[in-house]
């Protein structure tokens, strides 16, 4: 398969019988997720890459909300993320990636339920476009959510939220875990996350295959932080523009 | 247990071991699916009423969110409507309500999934305070979402979208699909819901236990349009303030 980001226009490559098939977008930590349960039971498959700026046509077909992750199997086509996840590991149990007492594993779900408060805060914060009372909010939400995942690895005592080796939990919140250092830089080095608050959850164990192309964590933060550089620059021009055509229409 | 909904300096009643208790609010919708579960397997439980308006301190030790449902077992709280439901059909396997094949398991949670567009767009139609342009938006939000369960519905070709009975999808829609008579109401009769583009959804077949007090569906719906009545009257009468005002400051 190509790692070209297929775009409006395209045709759907076709696919073989009883072939496992991702579609995803490099970037997009929901299909990330999807990625690392793959990988962490080694379940064949194949990834199409999709332009979420631009999108096929045909993606709509697979989901009809036209986001990544779907995952299809034949003719089925299965979306979010987390029943993406929770699909393969009830068809490929091993390794089980949830506890098997019912009451622990509803309350790793209920935890991968809180994360997405700081997925929500992360995003919120990415697009602030340095409005500083947005930057506020979100960074209070960022810090509020993670002591909840701070006292509960500290509770729990263990490496992994699973225990010895990653678990659903882990593998659900790393995408976001691993982008947690990009924060201070978009709050330009306030002391958001300081290592004494958060010590556990900004040092968290790589959940084995760090990103679903292989690169590494370092690689991978490098890449966002040129991202953000990027976005926060266009910004900054976007704004002063905006100024200057306020001020000679005065 | 008392039917009163306890309110901020109340007591959190004590509870005996091995009991398991709800945390509930009588018209909440997400409540409704956790008490619809317990019915369906006739599960032995107690209920403790929440006003939300006006929250027992106590409410946030059992869910940091401070929402219902909350479901507890001994001192475990779980909350989440959907994830104390799985956890209820996990436990108690009978009848079971998801499909036995993980991939139509699957696609059954994506159909949970997808309600949630349409239960958020029912709350924005509630709290639209007539305002014309939300209206339209809410009403064509939950006719593109109905479409797809209509659809649905009559591919399968079955009483409840679990078959011959309902399964959980049934009871994870059917406390907002009981309240569709409203949007109408709400909408000003202007069409939104004929009954020849939704046959199916307009006319679900109620799940077992209507609403968990055990009225039935026309006093529910009732006492909710009463509620309807009563909030846009309360609308108008703001609006028409805030115009006199704004006329006496001109």
């Amino acid at each position: 398969m190509t790692t070209k980001h297929l775009s409006s226009g395209s045709s759907c490559p076709p696919l073989e019988d009883g072939v496992m098939r991702v579609y995803s977008m490099k970037y997009c930590p929901y299909a990330q997720r999807t990625h690392l349960v793959l990988a962490a039971k080694n379940i064949k498959h194949e990834v199409v890459y999709v332009n979420l700026k631009n999108k096929p046509e045909w993606l709509f077909e697979k989901n009809s909300l036209g986001k990544v992750p779907v995952l299809q199997i034949n003719e089925h086509c299965l979306f979010e993320s987390l029943i993406t996840c929770d699909y393969l590991d009830e068809v490929y149990p091993e390794p089980p990636l949830y506890p098997a007492q019912p009451l622990k594993k509803a309350q790793d779900r209920m935890f991968i339920e809180l994360w997405s408060q700081i997925s929500a805060a992360l995003l919120k914060l990415y697009f602030s476009k340095k409005d500083e009372q947005i930057m506020k909010k979100s960074c209070d939400d960022i810090k509020s959510g993670l002591d909840v995942f701070e006292t509960e690895l500290t509770k729990r005592g263990t490496k992994f939220f699973g225990g010895d080796t990653p678990g659903m939990l882990d593998y659900m919140i790393w995408p976001w875990a691993e982008r947690l250092p990009m924060v201070e830089m978009i709050a330009r080095n306030n002391g958001v996350l300081t290592q004494d608050r958060f010590p556990k959850m900004q040092n968290l164990e790589p959940v084995g295959h760090l990103h679903h192309d292989g690169r590494s964590r370092d690689a991978h933060c490098l890449t966002m932080k040129c991202w953000v550089l990027v976005l926060l620059v266009a910004v900054a021009c976007i704004s002063g523009m905006e100024k200057r055509a306020a001020a000679s229409s005065n």
